[in-house]
């Protein structure tokens, strides 16, 4: 008789934001002339720029032509693509990144999820908590971390690095050596992150420790501050411990597109194997590429009016992240994060924790937002609002807040 | 010190079409003048059809609109695709699939390399030999396939069901009793396939021997025989042992489009655990969904109009395939396949190995195929051709190779 991965059977709950879904649908359901305020999940709401628009048309018209029809797409990703990127996220910055270095996905969640596969299923992981899910998720279900405590609601070979206000935010070294860390930089869930320097800490530890950084910039575009680098690879010694993730669902709302990319350097490698060739050879069996019209969307980021028009859209949302903060800090909320990220970290009010408070906006405010302690327990007593609503709504959320 | 997944070293060479791609790329540097023509590996290369490109342009205007832009998708997939899937692929059929048993994904390469991982990873395979190599590969990468034999080019762990000219192509029933058992019918690469009372037999063996089926039918579309069965799930007592892999790639050119999907009725459990939620848990854990325009373009796929260009679009490549039959009979060879699938599989001539007619066909008739023991040991001796060229470059392809 065959047998299941009983891995999956020790995940506690369901996914994050499918409990969210189902709680939300429920109280629309009971209460169908309620307006809801989803600033929650961290969906976009802006439609694509027209730039992007253009390139979709013009490759779904090459599709339709035998002369410029395309079928499968290089393993890799297109050479267009993978070039405009190494110019334009990396070559920019003084960041040393090839071509070849350069694994074009279906997006930062799948390759967040899969990561994990090249390595041993006795690698040790660390996360700093809060910490979005997928990445200890994804390990428990290969097996990587131990057992559940349901008390402290913490895995037992998983290495926790709190963020918390008490330490402004920035993880401390760990204790005992894991031989996988992940940093999501700027933060996701808390808005906050690290300078550059205070990065060049973890990857001088990391190097030091024989540790992989899997480092999610996610978020990058949304930097304001000059001191934050937009790449782990802006950091010396970067190329022989960490991969970086990247996504195109924040930087040009593809949350609903799917495009993203990992780059995974040459110079990293676990005795005289070099990552890079797992993670190729996990591509060519397990993948076969992103969309050949998605990959031309994914240029149009890059070209001179993409660039400008995706510049208006990310202002748009920081202008977002501005009325929450402030609207909240008006209201007497202790509120973090909104400056280098499109997330607002706010600690709930008096003793409420995470959950009672998501319960108390929905039903109150009519406002969707997340629970800090389903992203760790240090999370607990904090709760995450998006700053990717469109203005009218946020301000009219942010109204009801503070009419509670 | 961090490790790396050392199941990847055991991978020997590199991924089947990888390798062909290189020797074809090399033999093209150094003859630029000679003409090629590309019957190896399965991608289509007719346009998409006028009513998908419809819908990819009506999805791709909504995407830049705010009024109908569409962020993230239902984890499972959109529900108007989900619906016209179970319609048009499993109702008039007679088959028993319901809409939440329906998993849309980027395509079915993604998913018959993921559906291994929410097995156990002591549960033992079973392929058909030959085979596509992804079922086998990616069972490798999960350690669940014991040590390689490079003579025998055999997997300790894995169960080979040789499938030749002998045995007319249909496997016998493995004597040691698999947990896992890979079908992909109609067969990739042999073109051939079972009738639906041979299917049957697999059915009812698997649900007394406690296996389970990853049924691959990614091909069904090309299926011209009455008695065969499109869906397994046409099968009495399916939905208890089977998971069924569906690709747009070879029924409407999505091949660079990228959509699939998987079906895993809620009927198919381990002891009160349902292989549903299983598929579920990673769909929502480690996928973010196939992009909106796609899944439009999926849909286009089951209109009236999109069934009518696509059943020409078929017929195009069946004509190819009754080309390379009938063109390579008449010069001798023995020739499988090309009724229900659009692969030919042919014995090479005299005592050529698949690899050393590789070269010749290159070399002699610039012509590149696919050598059969890239599929599997049993696939030696014999050889593969696509039908998924145009006329023109099949009518000349084979004129040449009867010209040697």
């Amino acid at each position: 008789m065959f047998k299941i991965n009983d891995n999956y059977l020790k995940l506690p709950g369901s996914y994050l934001f499918s409990t969210i879904g189902k709680k939300v649908n429920a109280y629309s359901e009971a209460n169908p002339d309620k307006q809801l305020i989803r600033l929650g999940i961290g969906d976009v709401t802006q439609p694509l720029v027209p730039e992007i628009i253009k390139a979709l048309h013009r490759a779904v018209d090459e599709m339709g032509d035998a002369r410029t029809f395309k079928g499968y797409a290089p393993d890799l990703g297109y050479e267009f693509l993978r070039s405009a990127i190494v110019r334009n996220d990396y070559k920019v910055r003084g960041a040393h990144v090839e071509i070849d270095e350069i694994f074009i996905s279906d997006g930062a969640k799948s390759d967040s999820g899969n990561i994990q596969e090249i390595f041993s299923a006795d690698n040790k992981i660390a996360v700093c908590d809060p910490v979005y899910p997928v990445y200890v998720d994804s390990n428990v279900m290969a097996g990587r971390t131990g057992t559940y405590d349901s008390k402290t609601e913490m895995w037992s070979r998983v290495g926790y690095m709190p963020c918390t206000a008490e330490n402004g935010f920035v993880p401390e070294l760990p204790k005992e050596t894991p031989d996988i860390i992940y940093l999501c930089l700027p933060n996701n869930p808390t808005g906050t992150t690290l300078t550059k320097d205070q990065l060049q800490v973890w990857v001088d530890y990391a190097n030091r420790a024989g540790a992989v950084i899997i480092y999610d910039a996610a978020y990058e575009a949304y930097i304001s501050e000059e001191n934050v680098a937009h790449s782990i690879y802006e950091c010396e010694g970067a190329r022989t411990c960490a991969i970086e993730l990247r996504s195109f669902s924040k930087n040009a709302g593809f949350t609903g597109v799917r495009l993203g990319f990992t780059v995974v350097p040459k110079d990293l490698k676990c005795k005289d194997v070099s990552l890079n060739s797992l993670w190729a050879r996990r591509h060519g069996t397990k993948f076969n590429g992103a969309p050949y019209i998605i990959q031309r969307a994914g240029e149009a980021v890059y070209s001179v009016e993409g660039r400008t028009q995706l510049k208006e859209q990310i202002a748009y949302y920081m202008e977002n992240a501005r009325i929450i903060y402030e609207g909240l800090q008006s209201a007497g909320y202790t509120v973090f994060g909104g400056v280098n990220a499109p997330y607002i970290w706010l600690k709930t009010p008096g003793d409420m924790t995470s959950w009672e408070f998501f319960d108390y906006l929905l039903e109150k405010a009519n406002v969707v937002g997340t629970p800090g302690s389903g992203f760790g327990p240090s999370g607990e007593g904090y709760f995450r609002l998006t700053a990717f609503g469109n203005h009218e709504n946020t301000k009219t959320a942010i109204k009801r807040i503070q009419g509670l």
